[in-house]
């Protein structure tokens, strides 16, 4: 297939759905399509809202928050019919865009980084922006946030979780990916000091199927936890 | 929270991320959050999807695809003005309808299929047809599709397959949830058998953290395989 | 079958292999059969041994590893003779239970400290003792250990390992089963200040078949963590 | 530790409980410590049984029914009497090896048979007999057998298990190590129409700990399925 003939595919998707091979995948591990799909779940988008991804990675959460909050932008000049053609007569697409949503991805490995904005070209999203900096340092002055995402920390867990409660409009979510135990462990209790409520988590063991011989096998991706908490409103 | 301002909460939402108490339940099982949104991260939809819904059991894959389809309605007179401020100006919802994709939902049990056309109320949801009947006698005329979904057979799980082959277009997805390890079986071999191609599943193992004196421990749910293959272009 | 028949079975059986069934059980939680195997398959027990159980619940750990030391004693005497016959001529069982291992019961719910008495007797068991009071207070002037299981800490698990570390003899094994994330995450790290080395554990995820129609479904046992640590030899 | 250091280390050691490092390994697949653990778990062996090991792979299951039925044999000159100590005074070494249980297992490729006889020797087991050769056809001329243990079946697995019903004592028990899902169905099959009876299964999910960085993520091992059925005394 053509990169354009790729190009449209993609635009026509909807998220959940996307896979692991539809995003450029450099040395930056890639959240798995399967866990992606499930801490967008926890995540409870709500259409405009704004969302803080803390640790972008390679981008792929973002991409998936941007898209479901409607961020695609116009398309290159050939393909603009046809992709008006799939949305509402009357609507230009830059209208739809005015009124998304927005994701502003923190990351602050710079090769990472990049991969996010390659990412975010492929999927031709307008409504993000790229934070290179390491949180909580650069978390000032970004405005408050209905949504975010916690995909790493540095080492800063309960600091960034304490700056994430003060971002948060009440209602908000909050939602971290978590490969280790301590810092499972640690979220649920900074969590918790830092005022959260409706903490939980889901443990995510999910296995791909595996042809070998004339069977089929299970082969385990790593477990992942998923940990959400509302701020309340009171 | 009144039923008006419920139901006003959940057309802010954005699937994936509907909870199971989005959903009315009767004494028909439903489909978990988490199960839900794996099984539609497998079915791949794309904007203006035709979906076949086999075995719709209480309706929550039916709505959340037909909410990702675009499906949702004109709502109750004194939300519309509140609603369409959160779409785009000069597009109305009734254009909004016409342009998505649509899902036909069939159901063998009376008392689920009155539990689907409940839920498809609750979200205001336009694009849905329910079928009472039993697969695969019930699929005739229905027209192709592009996605087919089947959470049950009713014990002719070969035979559905066979004809769910016919009734998708080139290219068209079949995602499958099984519960029982003769089922998961049956269908890899019968999916082969039918002329499927990229035959492949996930066991999804999911525990739910569960707080039991001053700590959290893990509620397991019942593992689930989701089967999904592809009718192959040629 | 009579009970004297099913004791006459119970004598034939080899650990690991004993059912849930195959003990007494009140009110107080059995460690599964699964999670028993796997907690003695990490306890490397050696001949010999003496082994203290903190929290032993409704003795099922203790029974088993009380059986692997052989510490089966004298049967009733109408089967004594049979008994003899599946051991070795010209060695009397009570030789036999002179040189075994044993091991020292610690639980501080008199119900559940009963129940172990029970399944003691069951097992004709004449190897073990039962203190019944609260760990780290009553592990006092007890010796020392070649390997310690903790299966309940009564809240006080820092203290409890760090007293382990002393009772343990260089090379000695502790093992774990824990339930709650927090405890995971406290024994860890308690286990790492207290000198221990080789930290580590396993996530045991079993499901067992249940029948479901004419098919077989997974129903998932609760996961319970598994965590083993040396005592090193310097 | 020299071999004979390490040689005496093994012979203290009590099953379940060996590690996967004190097996010699080649490039044929030895079944994991925790699967091992827990099919010996559900083989429910008793003294004095005869075994049969159908696709012995390297040995580790063999190993350890062996050790069970306690086949530990004479030990090399210069341990004898450490050795014996262990044991109960008046009762030699050889006495006990003539009323253990034995093994015999069968095993069609040649390497792996091989490696099997290694681990014999390298636990001086003098309780096992290899047998080269493919079943069904190897196993005419055996004799009956209380526990039968399938790891491999090259194919014939329905064959197999009909064999097996007919060389099963009543009351012997059946137990198969499955990794393709196609097998767990078939061999679920097949032992409902060889006639066995108490047909169930566990699927064992197991996660082994791994340090990454300053904390511990779950590293998890391929999920196996272990069958057991009996063949009904009637």
């Amino acid at each position: 297939m053509s990169e354009k003939a790729k190009a449209n595919d993609r635009a026509k998707r909807i998220v959940p759905g996307l896979s692991d091979e539809d995003f450029e995948r450099g040395d930056v591990p890639l959240t798995k399509e399967e866990i992606r799909c499930l801490t967008l779940s926890k995540l409870k988008l709500e259409e405009g809202n704004r969302v803080l991804d803390i640790g972008a990675g390679s981008g792929g959460l973002t991409v998936e928050c941007a898209l479901l909050l409607g961020g695609e932008g116009v398309d290159v000049e050939e393909d603009k019919e046809s992709k008006n053609d799939r949305y509402i007569k009357g609507c230009s697409v830059k209208d739809r865009v005015i009124k998304s949503g927005e994701v502003m991805a923190v990351e602050r490995d710079p090769e990472a980084a990049a991969l996010v904005r390659v990412n975010l070209e492929r999927f031709n999203l307008q409504n993000v922006t790229v934070i290179e900096g390491k949180a909580p340092a650069v978390l000032q002055g970004l405005g408050s946030f209905n949504r975010v995402l916690i995909g790493g920390s540095g080492g800063s867990l309960a600091e960034i979780i304490d700056r994430v409660y003060e971002l948060l409009v009440p209602g908000g979510v909050v939602v971290l990916n978590c490969i280790l135990l301590q810092t499972l462990a640690e979220s649920l209790d900074a969590l918790e000091k830092s005022g959260f409520s409706e903490i939980s988590f889901i443990q995510a063991a999910i296995s791909r199927s595996r042809k070998m011989g004339s069977g089929t096998a299970l082969q385990p991706l790593n477990p992942v936890f998923i940990v959400s908490a509302v701020k309340g409103v009171n």
